[in-house]
């Protein structure tokens, strides 16, 4: 299974000089155990720090599986409590432990169900050789709850059996691009170029003043992903996640199963590409997927009907923004 | 990985017209996760009932996969409470709920965190559509802390950085086999068969009597099996599994590693074969090896200098006693 990745070529497509953000798939199934798929877990990768969004049962051996660095882990955003979501936090935070990690580490847990998370792991674990902060919030309203030096993340509530949030991860605007070849030829000391990059209009020791748009060229575009799993269709998401570049949507069900997706508050294919489309974003991916079903290519199909950019979500799979 | 099961032949010998009692190997690993194993977890199948020997994370996963009943667990024993032992239990119970088990189910774990165990279970499970019993029993005397119609399960104190137990697993006796032949011959009537497969002689109305020795064969002998993991070699060992025929004994260092083992509360595959050797079991199965040892073969070589029949434990594994 974990050697059968289908990376979709398009997504390498690598934005002029930029570092990547690259989007590792560890699980993507459901509930019930299959021998195809395993629980929720995705880590992010960005300006060299990883980002973990839920922690399904399994998550630790995915994640060695993957060879992403266990050290450079900044953060973990648990999406609501169900098992499928988080029993894999206390083995995970284990084997940290087990490995030396000095590193203090954030887990973003939904407020009222952060205490218990954090007393269960204490009561597993015992004590840590490292800082582990569990920081309660809020799923209901969207809001940052995390920022550093790469990325903001933002809640996106969504509907569930319990209170649940996706989250959009955005980049930080980066700097303007300086032309060099302007700059040389107005003679732009490179005392100044810091300034510049930020938007500063060059003041020459005349006075004379070169507006900052002769001498740079345009930031780079923001890059931006959100992970919206569990939830039923949810048509308020669309201007949550309006114009973004990748989005995660569960997609539970087929659409011969959309009575069952509203039953126990989950979505269909069908409905995940409505919201991509609605939003405008610039791919879906699909995941989250019940085991009821052996072959995905339906649902592939009934998305794609909506919204061609889709995408099956698989184990093992590393998607570049 | 799952697919290249190793299944020595010599396992599947069935002594006469016995059900078998087979062992399911789910995971033979250690803390550490590798690519390779999965943490422990065996399931014993006997008499049309299962049991679970240790529950690491993945266990559900695994589970499915071995395509066993779900349904026929009876119990689960934990030997102690390091993780890569006991971290799969909420996601499997869970899955349990979920499948809407009704049967009730009993889960052994050591005295000093049944209650926590249990605990955390509730927090992490909430409310269970059939019964789990915690039972905690004492890991540091020998004692039977299961019966049932099939087999009996005692406790075997090993010393690790946690007092754990491993487990026997003792078939009942059978009973007697008629010889039909002789019974015809002294005219025994069939009223009679169920006295003289529990070892009675037969007394005819006259008053004669025939020695049951005449009229029966030997009972099928009682299989057994112990799991002993985790443990620092120690000799008191081997009065408790004198005699079995199979044993499975942590071997999570080679012999180079011997150090490493001491300190650490484990055994070298040599230690484990030397307690094999010295119970004279009829076979020895390592496991719970180091994530350090991507080939197994030097620790299968160095038991088998001490005893010979001896075998290495892999995730798919099916050995029928």
């Amino acid at each position: 299974m974990w050697g059968e990745v289908i990376l979709p070529t398009s997504f390498y497509v690598n934005f002029g000089a930029m570092e990547p953000i690259v989007l590792n798939i560890l699980g993507c199934g459901s509930a019930l155990p299959t021998s195809q798929h395993l629980p929720s877990c995705q880590v992010l990768s960005a300006g060299n720090k990883l980002y973990m969004i839920d922690c399904g049962e399994g998550t630790q051996l995915q994640y060695r599986r993957s060879e992403l660095s266990f050290t450079k882990l900044r953060a973990i955003f648990i999406s609501h409590i169900h098992g499928d979501h988080c029993f894999g936090l206390p083995g995970l935070l284990s084997t940290f432990a087990l490995l030396g990690r000095k590193a203090a580490l954030g887990v973003y847990v939904p407020d009222y169900a952060c205490r218990m998370m954090e007393g269960v792991v204490k009561s597993l674990c015992g004590e840590m050789p490292f800082e582990v902060t569990f920081i309660p919030f809020n799923p209901k309203v969207p809001a940052i709850i995390y920022d550093d030096a790469t990325l903001t993340v933002a809640t996106i509530p969504l509907k569930h059996r319990l209170p649940c949030a996706g989250f959009l991860f955005k980049e930080h605007e980066g700097l303007l691009h300086l032309n060099r070849w302007a700059c040389d030829k107005h003679g732009v000391p490179m005392a100044w170029y810091g300034r510049l990059k930020s938007g500063s209009d060059y003041v020459a020791d005349d006075g004379t003043v070169i507006p900052n748009a002769l001498l740079t060229t345009p930031r780079d575009p923001v890059r931006s992903y959100a992970y919206c799993s569990d939830t039923v269709y949810r048509p308020q998401l669309v201007e949550l996640v309006a114009g973004i570049d990748l989005l995660y949507h569960e997609a539970t069900f087929a659409e011969a199963d959309a009575a069952r997706a509203r039953e126990t508050f989950h979505s269909t294919a069908r409905q995940a590409a409505q919201i991509a489309k609605d939003a405008g974003v610039g791919r879906l991916l699909l995941g989250h997927y019940s085991a009821r079903y052996k072959d995905l290519q339906p649902l592939l199909d009934e998305a794609r009907e909506v919204f061609d950019e889709t995408y099956l979500s698989q184990e093992g799979m590393k998607l570049s923004l």
